[in-house]
């Protein structure tokens, strides 16, 4: 993994990927698949919809801290098998065969199989609407990964694969962020 | 377009589709188009980000109403235009052929040409970071529509067009809402 421009990293998440979210609580590493989650701000700042009913919230709010990777359709299969169990009777890492890997500033592991992961802070925690507000603090890209296709659910069971790539940055000029 | 069950409705933003939002402001119609979306519960209610800096935030706050529409692939320069142009000196749905459909419940306008509409009440303004809770009021769907594609915008001039979609039904089946 080399890293990855934080100014872009927004980028990983505005098209609405499925992701996966790392957490450490401390003793253990944790990870949950979100589908509900939303640029807020270029800094870079992203919404993640999340709560008690995740086990992973506890240590979300505790560290206040995580790491958002991004998995590619090679990965449907552990996505789902993530999203269908808990990490309050299960290892995810170990049960899904996933590589945890060492952050710079985060105790919550990067994934070593993702194409792209984002060492974030918590910065609010918005409790009436179960928004956590994260700051992206360090990104990172595998570079030599050939399929970068990422996975959209629905939420009805089925997964939408990207599709091809269209370019319209001439007529978008205007609203791009500088260095982007 | 016919009504569409909305308690289906998220899983029309789910996928993280770039999606077109209305207004009306007691004077004349507006349109924005925002990636910046997420689901953030069942009921429905759906999250945006938007500020001042979007002409149609006054309308939004106003009136406390909108509607979501969801444009497909054949729709990406009018999508793109609405986003590089402002409702403040523009009449977007005369300059970019849209027709707006009376809704039901809201004074803002759905879009004909668009795959779905959701008519929405604004539920809270979370200010301090710009986020929108929606809740939808009623859906619709062109049922007649042949191409159904979306578009997710990446953020940097370019769009990732629906590809082909997986199903994990089967997988999923404890975490699929009732109805669904």
């Amino acid at each position: 993994m080399r890293r990855f421009k934080l100014s872009r990293a927004f980028t990983l998440i505005e098209p609405g990927p499925v992701v996966l979210v790392t957490t450490h609580d401390g003793g253990k590493n944790n990870v949950m698949t979100i589908s509900w989650t939303m640029v807020v701000d270029f800094t870079p700042r992203y919404a993640i919809t999340t709560g008690e009913w995740n086990y992973s919230f506890a240590a979300l709010r505790k560290s206040r801290e995580c790491v958002i990777a991004i998995p590619t359709v090679d990965m449907l299969d552990q996505v789902v098998g993530i999203g269908t169990c808990s990490g309050r009777d299960t290892d995810k890492f170990d049960g899904f065969k996933l590589t945890p890997v060492r952050g710079r500033f985060v105790k919550a592991p990067l994934i070593k199989e993702c194409l792209a992961n984002i060492e974030c802070k918590v910065v609010d925690i918005v409790r009436r609407h179960n928004i956590v507000v994260l700051e992206g603090l360090v990104a990172y890209m595998d570079i030599a990964r050939k399929d970068r296709r990422t996975i959209h659910g629905v939420g009805d069971g089925t997964f939408i694969v990207d599709g091809r790539r269209l370019d319209r940055r001439r007529m978008m000029a205007s609203k791009i962020p500088e260095g982007i």
